[in-house]
């Protein structure tokens, strides 16, 4: 059977590589992020916006999406939230990505980091150094579309009066050099990226879960759900409420619920008793951390 | 007795204006939210940093100051909490701000606003636009430190290629043209200020409550709290936690509360039973609605 035959098929389809949408470029934290979560073998495949990750994942052109979903300094990604609400996808896996924010340039500057005019980056990088930038009110702070891209494009111009706000691999990717270092708000920082397919299969043993609530303005309801979680010995890793535009009297619940014994099967059961309870609730995903 | 006399110096002392310390100029959110609270006779202070209002406040440079605490679709603004945490002061009032996001600029150019190279406003701003701004890649978003500044910026530079996003009231004061209207994400959209003092005064009737949280990353102790904040017939109207950073096993939640019957009286009692329950508990604020 000469190459193309139904074997040769049948072993391409086995060794097909997973598609991998995320955004940026080598260098941003979404490729870092991929990186930790699924290896080095995959196709990627990038955007510049969050909404084209989704369509990619729910019309079948990539397997799996990359996103962050929440920052420890800047907080939740409400863009990607209200995405995992409008698209038919599910998170299976997380991974909490250490983020370093260096500043960095073609060169270094006579005057040093006070002669630049412009500071360039993701806009969420850009909030996580909002007390740097507040300290160098000269350069104004021009948002892009990923961390990663802005170091290619300060690269590109070679005015060393232009800096990028990415991580240190971006700056050895690009070639710039490290102008100043760490210069997030805090020198612990992180980005939790979770995965997202069209199937809602966990990439590794589930132990989290994350839940959308809907709930009816009123005394308490948010506290029954919260009694009724904690019967299971679970804990609520994270809870924000957030309003639902146009009705006051309802609010939205993102929820992550934590298992520590029989996780997976904890966790269906929470998940149960709380759809018992209200009528407002989406199962973001099940799944396990990197 | 002549002018300059005791009696002149106390008139004087008891008709000085309100000092009132809030980001940005005419025509930005904070000056409109300060008028809805406090009415037109103050003195205003502008500065282009949230952190030098909290300075202001408490060095007794200014009586009251207004910050953004949270939008509609933008979510929480996290640098005003931790200020709120940093500095010695309390919540006296808030205030529900209708933000419309307009579009504005020198003059109309023949390719619209597909011919546009800069769109400049203040960050949170910019996010609450996210989506007309993915739809226009060519026009580079560029962070002002407020709305009615960056109005101001493009009023003088006389660039109809750069255009600013800020208040209808922002493109009246600086005789700007409004090139497309309502361009945030959602028709619908409100930014919450509050007014800041370093005395615990309410401004009016208070019938709500702002409390930070520190919790042990334990089941249920969430669900305690909450239980006991809805014994006593109040609402929870918005919780989000919030990662402690290099403690992974704490977590901290600002909460606020509504209470419905006797708002003072019960606020009070709800504080004490939670204080009771915790010993991270600070009181942001016992503070009404305008």
């Amino acid at each position: 059977m000469g190459p193309g035959g139904p074997v040769e098929v049948l072993l391409g389809y086995l060794i097909m590589k997973k598609r991998v949408a995320y955004q940026g470029i080598k260098g941003s934290f979404s490729s870092m992020a991929a990186s930790a979560m699924l290896g080095a073998d995959f196709e990627a495949l990038t955007t510049s916006r969050f909404r084209d990750i989704f369509e990619h994942v729910t019309s079948a052109r990539a397997d799996i999406g990359i996103i962050p979903i929440e920052n420890a300094l800047a907080g939740s990604v409400h863009e990607n939230y209200d995405l995992l609400a409008e698209f038919n996808c599910s998170i299976i896996a997380e991974y909490y990505c250490p983020v370093q924010l260096h500043l960095m340039a073609t060169g270094l500057l006579a005057g040093g980091v006070n002669e630049l005019r412009q500071i360039i980056s993701h806009p969420k990088a850009l909030e996580q150094c909002s007390q740097f930038l507040e300290a160098h009110p000269l350069a104004t702070p021009v948002q892009f579309s990923d961390t990663a891209g802005a170091a290619l494009h300060v690269k590109q111009i070679e005015d060393p009066r232009i800096a990028a706000v990415a991580s240190e691999e971006a700056a050895n990717t690009y070639g710039l050099q490290i102008v100043a270092h760490a210069i997030q708000n805090h020198a612990i920082n992180s980005t939790r990226f979770v995965a997202i397919s069209a199937r809602p299969e966990s990439l590794n043993t589930p132990s989290k879960c994350s839940l959308l609530l809907t709930l009816p303005h009123a005394p308490g309801s948010l506290a029954r759900i919260l009694s009724e979680i904690a019967a299971f010995d679970t804990n609520v890793t994270k809870i924000e409420s957030r309003p639902i535009l146009g009705k006051p009297f309802e609010y939205k619940f993102y929820i992550d619920i934590e298992s520590f014994k029989q996780p997976a099967e904890t966790l269906v059961k929470v998940i149960e008793k709380i759809k018992s309870q209200t009528a407002g609730c989406r199962v973001l995903g099940i799944y396990g951390n990197y």
